[in-house]
């Protein structure tokens, strides 16, 4: 019987300390149940932004360790299945997303879904994109919070960490220590009012462990191409490392120099924005598969 | 027979006086011919980027006025084919791009362009996603450098100003002043390394005016959405900008609050990258045509 990973145990920060509360196999394949991002304390309309425990928001269920993976060699999780609560929440608050200042009073919106979308009013129904927004693993050094992304993944709320794809991460310590948590029903590339539909839900993920596919920071790969995200204050930053990564690989994959594969890149691959909300914004360079020899990280 | 406007007569700026140097009607269907954003000067790979006259670079075929359109309308250039030349032009240049400090002496490469690939090298080729990176009108003040994309449009290096797109612009002048130039066989969102595959090549356009359909920046109309471009100096103040406006679109659209449509905006609606290395970096907001009430501007 597949194993559940119950959503009770998480943790607030990744780190270099944190002990497993679970353990899976390489190539177990498993569910995992979760929270929405402010760990279910907004139970109806009524209840603002302002007036929950943010302490205990933007957690991640584990660390769940991955038997056999050591620091250097890199985990995949690959999304196979995404189940979604009846329900999902959106909240304005002052000062919160890119037009935050334009907000005056806090709101809470109940969003019920089903069916395939989210109905968002009497008149108005989404198509869902749910995805995953947190998924990481613990980083090489240092302590950082669930709710920041960075080189060891966490929260990238990037809408390609949805079923089909596979989620690439560096590990950095025995075991790996995978955390997920945060899904959304809903989410454009930005994030920008700072928030998805956010949702419980559950999650079923198989992880395989790799040992000869050095990386340095998440990638993504899916049906039509290899995604390479970082995480930095500013977006010129993401931007920068991202297309460093890009041309890296395209260098070594195709046997060019950093010339050719610089500008291979540029005709080639999209800057995309994956959100601009987090305390560092994440960016993801996507390289198509337009090439036999670049199918594959 | 469709009329061709030929090449030769060019503007370097956007302004609010230059004259007409040619006229189109209201509806007109009609070929417009450009050299390559070098000028044709690059004729091998022996000319290097610093070996060129910059005076004449970056100029857009114009201006076109259209019939009828008045300070006010909304003028939009619909793309209905584009034809390459037999080969584009890829320089690096010392500082060139988003990585252009690790590049050390300027270098040109030719690609053969034929068969719908950019033939980058023996082994590698590229399906072509022809473009056209500038498209502008006369703007309601000032004057802009063809080089400089802001809300009159101009060089957006937007992928998406390809056949089957229709481009909205906001009309500042009597006759709109209409410019075009610097194609591309092949782009990637940001043109990272400062350049697509540069191209000369033929683009065939129609232009309507509209009266009712007001905008302060260029709009762009797929088959799968409207992006709503900004153009600013970094790329949170365009990503704000273009925020903004689709908020203020879906408001109208769905008879929506502040607080709902920026909402639905950040749960719909993709913050999306045009170019990162002109003067002003371009973006758009796509919004998805998931309801019928905006399958429009």
């Amino acid at each position: 019987m597949m194993r559940v990973i119950p959503k009770d145990k998480v943790i607030f920060h990744f780190n270099t300390t944190n002990q497993a509360n679970y353990t899976v196999a390489d190539g177990e394949v498993f569910w995992v149940e979760a929270d929405d991002c402010y760990s279910g304390q907004i139970t109806d309309a009524s209840v603002k932004r302002p007036d929950i425990d943010i302490s205990i928001m933007d957690c991640a269920v584990g660390p769940i360790n991955v038997e056999g993976a050591h620091p250097g060699d890199t985990l995949c999780v690959e999304v196979l299945a995404i189940d979604l609560a009846d329900h999902g929440i959106m909240v304005t608050n002052c000062g919160l997303g890119v037009l935050g200042d334009r907000i005056t009073e806090p709101d809470t919106k109940i969003i019920p879904v089903h069916d395939g979308f989210a109905h968002f009013s009497d008149t108005i129904k989404i198509p869902l994109t749910p995805m995953i927004g947190v998924m990481g693993v613990a980083p090489k050094s240092g302590e950082i919070h669930c709710a920041v992304p960075d080189d060891h993944g966490a929260n990238m709320d990037t809408k390609l960490v949805k079923v089909g794809s596979r989620v690439y991460f560096p590990v950095g310590q025995e075991g790996a220590g995978l955390a997920v948590g945060d899904m959304h029903a809903c989410m454009g590339d930005g994030e920008l009012s700072g928030t998805g539909i956010e949702i419980a839900g559950r999650m079923c993920l198989k992880v395989t462990v790799y040992r000869d596919r050095p990386i340095e920071r998440p990638v993504i790969e899916t049906f039509d191409g290899i995604y390479f995200l970082a995480s930095r204050p500013t977006l010129d930053e993401s931007i920068k490392v991202a297309t460093a990564d890009v041309v890296e690989f395209l260098m070594k994959k195709l046997n060019l120099s950093f010339p050719d594969a610089y500008r291979l890149m540029s005709a080639t691959c999209d800057a995309q924005i994956c959100e601009v909300v987090d305390d560092n914004v994440t960016v993801r360079l996507h390289c198509p598969k337009f090439d036999t020899r670049i199918q594959t990280l």
